[in-house]
C-alpha cells in the first residue's frame, strides 16, 4: 500500500533493537483518512470472505480494526491485556509473551463475543514474531470459531511472524512488509501483495 | 441520544458499586454502526467550533474519539497509560487516580501531537468523576492548547465529574445521562441534551 509507505518514509523513526515508531500517524496520533483507506484496502481484500467479526488487540489494533469492520458492515472485539494472571471465569484467556518488552501479558476476550463457527478476521498494527496473532489465533480455536485470515498494516518481514502464521495454515496479508531497518533505513520487502 | 439509551436498557449491566458494564456493545465488543451513528452526533454538536484535534485515552475512548475524529476531518491523538512512574522526556504527563480501581495512573501525550493554540475536544466513553478528563484537561493546558469542550457517552449525573468541568468551564456534551443505578436499573436524567 503506497499511502502507508510513503508515510513510514516521510514519518517513522527507526530506533535501536529494530524498533520502528510510528506513534505519528498510527499509535498515538492517528491520521484518520489513512486510516480509513487501510480499512478499506482490507475489506477488499476480504470481501469474497464472508467475515461476521474483526478481531484485533488493545490498544494500537483498535483504530484499523474499527475502520475495517467498518467498511465490511460487521461487529469488532478487541482483547483486553491485563498485567496478572487472575482469576476470571467466562473468558477466553492466553498468556502472551513479547520479545520486546521481555514480559508476560494475559490477554482475554469476553466468551459471549466470540462463537462457534463465526468467520473472524484479525487486524493487527505490526506482525514482528507473531506472538499476537498467535495468542488470538488460540483464543479464536477455543471458541471454536473459524480464523479466516490475518490483516496486518506494517509485517516485519525479517522477524519470523509470517512463518508461524504459514505453519498455522493462516492467511496473511500485510499493506507494507519491511525487510530491514539496519543502521536506521528503513527497506521494504516487495508492495506487500 | 435514543439510540444509545436504548442499547443500555436492552444490553448494559449494572453490577456492584455503581459499576454499568456496556463491554457488549461499546467496551470490548464494538457495535459499528452505533459508534458511526456517535460520531456524527458529537460532530453536529461541536460543529461550529473549529476543533483542530480529537483527544481521548486508551483503550475505550479510541473507538468513539475515532469516530468523531473521521466526521470533524482532523487527526486523534490518544493518551497513553503507564503503570509506574518512569523519567520521560518529551512527553505531557499526569498522575491520575481512578476511584473505580483505586490505582494511580501515569497518563502521557507525546509533545510533538499537542501544539499551542491548537483547539481540542476531547471524547471519552465514561464521565464518572471526572478524574481522566481531568488529566486531559492539565496535559491540553500544558501544551498551551484550547480545551473546546468534553464529549462523553455516558455521564453518571450522580457523581461530581459534571459539577467539576462546569467550575473550570468546560463546555460538557453527554449523549446520555444517569442519574442513578440503584437496584440494578438504570435510570436517566434526561435526553442528555
Amino acid at each position: 500500500m503506497e499511502a502507508l509507505k510513503q508515510k513510514i518514509l516521510d514519518e517513522g523513526r527507526v530506533l535501536p533493537s529494530n524498533v520502528l515508531k510510528v506513534d505519528s500517524f498510527l499509535n498515538q496520533q492517528i491520521d484518520v483518512k489513512l486510516m480509513e483507506a487501510i480499512g478499506k484496502e482490507f475489506a477488499l481484500r476480504f470481501a469474497d470472505d464472508s467475515i461476521d467479526k474483526v478481531l484485533s488487540i488493545e490498544s494500537s489494533g483498535i483504530a484499523p480494526a474499527l475502520m475495517v469492520a467498518k467498511e465490511l458492515g460487521v461487529p469488532m472485539v478487541f482483547a483486553r491485556k491485563r498485567k496478572s494472571l487472575t482469576i476470571s471465569e467466562n473468558v477466553y484467556s492466553v498468556d502472551l509473551f513479547s520479545y520486546t518488552t521481555q514480559k508476560h501479558t494475559q490477554v482475554i476476550v469476553d466468551q459471549r463475543f466470540l462463537t462457534a463457527g463465526e468467520r473472524i478476521l484479525i487486524i493487527d498494527d505490526f506482525l514482528a514474531n507473531g506472538q499476537a496473532a498467535e495468542g488470538l489465533l488460540k483464543i479464536i480455536s477455543r471458541a471454536q470459531a473459524i480464523p479466516v485470515g490475518l490483516g496486518v498494516l506494517i509485517e516485519k518481514s525479517f522477524q519470523s511472524g509470517r512463518q508461524l502464521l504459514e505453519k498455522a495454515n493462516v492467511r496473511t496479508e500485510s499493506l507494507v512488509r519491511i525487510s530491514s531497518l539496519v543502521n536506521g533505513h528503513v527497506t521494504f520487502l516487495d508492495d506487500g501483495k
